[in-house]
């Protein structure tokens, strides 16, 4: 059994676009510029966003917080979006969810120029990657990807199950693994809620991709011998040895699986750490007016 | 067993629609409008535009062909779709496939307004579909659909086999079975080149559609009982035996597959005449400025 090393990863990641940030900036040009547009205050994006600010500081970036109070239109609001799309100096745009409720989040995500939707959430960078066009791609799924790539696990002809049908993992990643490539060429089956037969689908499984936000759901006899193991929850549960008082809980039973994987990803420390780094991948291709490899 | 009669759904559909826009020129509003742009000079290309114009004249929609020399520009291309985008009376816009060399058909296809992308080959409609908002879905895929509700064949948690994953095909029927609704709620695995057990997988399917082009591909063998089997194929074969001297043969040895079935589409008759009624369906819905149900 070998742990997946996210952080590890992430902290390589993060070095390879620092240097490329450090060689852009030594040639004179300027550094890429991430801007995160926050209306009102949500504890979440609070949180999300300041991380976001540390990895844009580590890795050279500009990174600029946009904050509009709750009161803001969506009229407002989308003319300070066709300026951000219009300005040169800016290219990397995320709109942090959830909206005020008098906003139509949805409107709003598609008045982004796709060239800077980094969260790959517009639907055209939803449509280019479902085509197998170059195109923005969401970071949960890019980081799984990226992990694959990393630790050369092959995936050609293999049983990919993802567990979870959500538009930012389930759905993307299953686009992703059976894409013709290397990660890629799986042959991938999509299980969700109204999947009858979860665990004899997931016996089959050479990769599970767990994406489902239900702690612990994946069991050791789920698992076959010499599986490779995914786990995207991160679900926060009450933990009294914590001095926090609680733990985030992925959808693996990660001590009684791991065993019996080839690999597995941990949580924390698994896919996490990779996300927020394939945000960075993402500003740095729209920098130099490219889409991520 | 069941045959699946995709000929008569298709009239079906078509006399339904003819009844709208009926009732749309009682009222005193125009008729929709279909435009077809053809480029050059290609045999299928021709067939496929002479059987549109036969469609649109059963249903009273106003078809128009605009046809172009192969000497065109991309650039001329491009302002001559632009001013099929601002025109009010044209509803729905077809970009006849394949374009010569010197046009780069993705930008074409990019450059329509995705409110009369009827075909729903732009990305931000490819895009809309994987995410579940409204959108123009393809016709082929969305023909399928329409069947399995027609026919009230059960979905829910059914093992869906997908073989092939065309962007045409084989990703958007599968994106399609997978989401919440009715049919949908499939458990979907898309098989291809690179699957290494496609009979066992086969053999695990409730509901399989082939859409790999590979004449007689599904054998007996390969379908458990009760399943619905469902014949993207048309690929032409030579059969002396017709005056043509070739026939249209699907991807399942329907012969010997159709007795294991609960449901079947033959080739021809089966999902092939509701294509191109879904265009239909999906240029009246942009006459009314939705997307099609």
């Amino acid at each position: 059994m070998q742990i997946i090393d996210g952080k590890l990863m992430a902290q390589r990641l993060k070095e390879e676009i620092a240097t490329e940030v450090s060689e852009m900036v030594q040639n004179g040009e300027r550094p890429p510029h991430l801007v995160a547009v926050i209306v009102g205050h949500d504890g979440g994006s609070e949180a999300y966003v300041a991380n976001k600010e540390k990895n844009c500081q580590a890795v050279g970036f500009k990174s600029t917080n946009l904050r509009f109070d709750d009161s803001i239109s969506e009229e407002e609001l989308l003319a300070e979006i066709d300026k951000l799309n219009k300005d040169p100096e800016v290219d990397g745009i995320i709109i942090q969810l959830p909206l005020p409720r008098h906003i139509d989040a949805q409107k709003v995500t598609e008045a982004l120029d796709y060239h800077k939707d980094v969260d790959g959430f517009h639907p055209i960078n939803v449509g280019r990657m479902a085509i197998g066009l170059p195109a923005f791609k969401p970071a949960t799924p890019s980081g799984i990807i990226e992990l694959l790539r990393r630790y050369e696990i092959p995936t050609k002809g293999k049983n990919a199950v993802v567990l979870g049908r959500s538009n930012i993992v389930g759905k993307p990643i299953a686009t992703m693994l059976m894409q013709k490539g290397t990660p890629g060429d799986c042959t991938v089956t999509v299980c969700h809620s109204a999947t009858a037969d979860i665990k004899e689908r997931c016996l089959q499984a050479d990769i599970i991709v767990a994406a489902l936000g239900v702690p612990g759901f994946v069991k050791e006899d789920m698992v076959k011998e010499g599986a490779v193991v995914i786990d995207v929850g991160t679900t926060r549960v009450p933990d009294p040895t914590r001095k926090s008082g609680s733990r985030l809980c992925g959808d693996v039973d990660f001590d009684n699986v791991k065993d019996k994987c080839a690999w597995i990803t941990p949580v924390p420390g698994g896919v996490g750490p990779m996300t927020n780094c394939i945000l960075m991948k993402n500003t740095l291709a729209a920098r130099r007016r490219q889409f991520p490899t």
